[in-house]
């Protein structure tokens, strides 16, 4: 049986699914490619985890859905915007993302780079549509927390780090601030944007960032857990390539089993961060048990 | 002698390339790569035209240089993301850009990728903060006419026109809305994000609109003139490149005699736009003089 987080999840994707869909562009003019492109990449599924922890987060402040699904819109398609420049040959090569022919398999190299560039602009100009909230200032807000966790001290200064840092120079400080920057940053923001929506007072604000940061690296390692143990077919992509690659990881520097420990221990922790939101943060507190019992 | 127009574009670059250094990373982690080749592109000279439009216009309406050069250093920034993707082997694949190798000659293909990436969510993370405007509802004003000249209805749609669409299908009309969203948008942004700032008046933003639609357009049309008249030397890029690749340009579909005319033609137009703006707005008409004579 589903059991309610499930369900809440699943909700949240085709919520997400139809706001996704308003939002990206579909001409018959001669961008018809970039814009195909751009659909076919946001509209491919995926968890949309990133999306459901805005909702949820909003709603501990009762905010508009209104509001907090654009917010939740733009950053999915800021995410698709990482995945599809990640796959690119010049990076990950990658051949397959959520069970399909990634961008630059599916149309060509070209339209891969100018798809996920696109996207990027498009996640800005959600945020800042009036739209998205009366107030300017929080819009503005929205923009610059969430461009600063998109950029280079944010999630492309840890792709950065992760291609190029020398695996035998890796320690496990270095791939914890690693991935902060690659994953964590976008996590973090989720969070956060539904605590700038909802004018949360700084002890909320504290409380949800550090719920964000603990459900971040869980979430990571829980990712290298996978990669190391998962399935291409049910995984919908490549794993082990990071083993493959030479790469250090959570798991290679852990070892599995204290791997699995110590992202149960995050997950724990992060659920004690929410005591102040009572009954109300219950979605967010199986949000993170689903983090690290999920199987793909 | 130096003349008033190239004395004050010539003052812009020099203070662009000051306030362009402070909002680019530095560092000596393993992001050091990425931070060097942000720094590599955006500092290697051009004409800052782009800065120089945002600034003249805002100055219309005493807007505060505090405010009109960080506008001015997120286009540059912006724009200097274009050529960085626009130069990679997928698109145009050049060596040379602004007399200097591309940044993936210089550095490599995925750090092209990644700089890019990271220039666009800077140019935002410096629009939306509150340096640059103390009005919320103008920072975010300011975002989403970029986000949108930017993106898939605008810079990176043009792109994927000229990238895609058949020289022998291309006709007149064709090429000028590929050329205006493909380098018009952003001329277009430069000269209406000065208006903004200054809370210029309907009428006042109707003429800047104007002229910024000719100025671009004249811009355009004199590249194409230069690409098939220029030396490669002279211009710090290749040249020909266009007849080269049997692409459709102003001067292939009106010869090259006729798109001087036409050229010439929008430069007085859009210099008649700026009659509202009596004396004050001396150096955006020699800007349109300059747009046409231009060597480079």
């Amino acid at each position: 049986m589903e059991d309610k987080f499930a369900k809440a999840l699943r909700q949240t994707a085709d919520l997400m699914n139809t706001a996704l869909s308003s939002h990206l562009p579909q001409s018959e003019s001669l961008e018809r490619q970039l814009h195909d492109a751009m659909r076919y990449a946001v509209l491919s599924g995926g968890k949309r985890l990133r999306a459901f922890l805005v909702i949820q987060c909003a709603d501990l402040f009762d905010v508009s859905r209104d509001y907090s699904v654009r917010v939740a819109a733009a950053l999915e398609i800021l995410h698709t915007y990482s995945l599809i420049h990640d796959d690119l040959p010049c990076m990950d090569d990658d051949d397959l993302r959520r069970g399909l022919p990634t961008v630059h398999k599916k149309f060509d190299e070209t339209i891969a780079v100018l798809t996920g560039d696109a996207l990027q602009a498009l996640a800005f100009e959600i945020l800042a549509d009036p739209a998205t909230h009366p107030s300017g200032t929080i819009r503005a807000s929205l923009v610059h927390k969430l461009a600063t966790a998109a950029g280079s001290h944010g999630m492309v200064g840890g792709q950065t780090m992760d291609i190029y840092a020398d695996a035998e120079d890796i320690s496990l400080a270095t791939i914890t601030r690693l991935q902060q920057l690659k994953t964590g940053a976008l996590i973090q923001y989720a969070c956060e944007a539904g605590a700038i929506l909802g004018h949360a007072a700084p002890a909320q604000i504290t409380a949800i960032r550090a719920y964000a940061h603990d459900l971040g690296l869980a979430f990571q390692i829980t990712d290298d857990i996978l990669d190391a143990e998962g399935e291409s077919e049910e995984m919908g992509k490549r794993v082990r390539k990071d083993a493959d690659a030479g790469k250090a990881t959570f798991v290679s520097l852990m070892g599995l089993e204290k791997a699995k420990i110590h992202a149960e221990m995050l997950s724990n922790q992060a659920i004690g961060h929410l005591s102040i939101f009572k009954d109300n943060a219950d979605l967010l507190r199986e949000a993170a048990v689903f983090t690290v019992k999920r199987k793909k």
